[in-house]
């Protein structure tokens, strides 16, 4: 069946185009009966509204945007970015919204994509995630004044965020180690400019110096497997080693558990490590890593539904994600120190 | 920057809106050297062409359609969909095409929005995945008239395909078993009507014939640990148990040889096991799994330039899939059994 236009309608029906054009946009100029019989007509055909043409009248795309500044290949290795679309699109189906997904290389060209996106009236809104120090993204999108939800921060320009607890999640991860008997801890997170990033470094360093243990801020270059090893591979062979490993997610955890086992790191007894972001992978590794258990499409559930109610007039809101739970698996044991008191 | 509209053009240009489009849509109406001067202004402007306006005039959407018909959690646990989606979306964007992407519960549901996004005008055309025996969304595509490219089959519409080698990927898997002395395999595939699972099955019967194997084929209920776990206790219970099981993807491989391994199987050495699908997944496993590598990215960018040839009105065709490799792994060493010359 090719898609029924006003002209096809018209000629099943026996009007003229102008009639159902009244009858379908509910417009005066034709008689109660004859707008009931085009409708009808309408129906039959498979008639529903052109939503070009409702994007025209109404100004509604009917998508919503998911611009992703990183390399692709770092992404796909990265769990988080699935699920979160996952819980997005399912919402956003509830409200008859669809998903428009896109990789680029950095930020720059992110800020391209949500001009170009909003000039063409190709999304009514965005998803935006990982904040940055200062984010270009913010002035920009406020200026051209497309509606966004921020996932991760307050946004300072009044648009509804889900918020994480990032200084919470350290907590959990650091009161564990150090109940382990954990003294000098490293943090091995990529050389980004992300606020998450920045927010836990410096949680990490304040609770160090209130619980008397010794930190250690590793930049790894990117978010790769490669990269995790390499980070490792220079606080092991450091003079003073870690007793414990914080790796900003899985992958940099599964390239730092690798070669600490070829380094002969003894995983688990004196070398404890821990991931912030939880996988499959972090369950199969041997010995199983420890890490911060949070639900990726939870997180695109809410950033989804808090952009529907934007779009719908409602007052932009901010949400707190759920608390993460730490799982401890035998990687931070740390079975050969003294668990202090 | 607000969205500049053809009036706010004229306004600034000092000329009529309808000089503004004549100029715009590059039709007569206006002088050489006005037209030249409001394509200075509107460019001033950041003015492109609205492509909802756009989509009416020339029937193009600038997107492209992905629809999942799957659990969405069975979806989020294989790497394949998301890598996949990657792939197809970094082709997409040299064609200036957006990639809009859909999961819903099964293949009803997944027939109802090629429909509608079709009747809506929101894409102009689909990436269709999963090829089925009696598919029944082809007839459905063929009637709405609906470009698109299938992945994994010729297609009998004659659209653009992507086809596999599923006999091929078979053969590599069990000239590898066989030549360790494997003589009872045992395939576990999900109880689906994927085509391709009934090729690899019909591959697999046909050489255990040709080579003397005994050859059990095992339905899981669907593709989830869960059921790959129970399939495979229920295969080791039996009378007659496989010396090796072929596993249709990773997900169904994890839950199998976590039980394989509960039940006292000495994996690599009298259970061998193998995944048609890798993932980092069966490289960290203990032992770590023998699988078909392939490049998920490099079939949905295919993909993607095959349907962008079709929407610029190029013939369609159909390109086979680069040929996967085994990475044979400890997982199928079958050091206990007998090489047979």
């Amino acid at each position: 069946m090719e898609r029924p236009t006003i002209r096809d309608i018209a000629n099943v029906a026996g009007v003229s185009p102008s009639a159902v054009s009244f009858a379908l946009n509910d417009r005066p100029g034709v008689s109660d009966s004859t707008r009931q019989r085009i409708l009808a007509v309408a129906n039959e055909m498979g008639w529903t509204p052109n939503a070009a043409a409702r994007a025209l009248s109404v100004s509604r795309a009917g998508t919503v945007g998911l611009v992703l500044a990183r390399p692709s290949q770092s992404v796909a290795a990265e769990r988080f970015f699935f699920e979160l679309i996952i819980g997005m699109q399912a919402t956003l189906a509830t409200a008859d919204l669809a998903l428009l997904f896109q990789i680029v290389d950095d930020v720059d060209q992110e800020v391209a994509a949500y001009r170009s996106l909003w000039r063409q009236h190709r999304v009514d809104g965005a998803v935006v995630v990982d904040p940055r120090q200062h984010d270009p993204r913010l002035p920009v999108l406020a200026q051209i004044g497309m509606p966004y939800v921020l996932v991760g921060e307050e946004d300072p320009n009044g648009m509804p965020s889900v918020t994480g607890d990032e200084e919470g999640m350290m907590a959990l991860v650091v009161n564990h180690l150090a109940s382990r008997g954990a003294r000098r801890l490293a943090y091995v997170s990529a050389r980004t400019s992300l606020l998450h990033t920045e927010r836990r470094s410096q949680a990490l360093t304040r609770m160090g110096r209130e619980h008397d243990l010794e930190v250690m801020l590793s930049s790894a270059v990117d978010y790769t497997e490669r990269s995790g090893a390499q980070a490792t591979a220079e606080l092991l062979s450091g003079n003073r080693q870690p007793d414990s490993i914080i790796y900003d997610n899985e992958v940099l955890a599964l390239g730092g558990v690798t070669v600490a086992r070829e380094l002969g790191a003894r995983l688990g007894e004196d070398l404890a490590v821990v991931s912030m972001e939880d996988s499959p992978l972090c369950r199969l590794l041997t010995p199983a890593v420890s890490a911060v258990h949070r639900e990726p499409a939870v997180l695109g559930s809410l950033a989804a539904q808090l952009l529907v109610e934007r779009l719908d007039g409602r007052p932009a809101r901010s949400v707190q994600a759920p608390t993460p739970e730490l799982v401890a698996r035998a990687s931070s044991t740390l079975s050969r120190l003294p668990v202090r008191a």
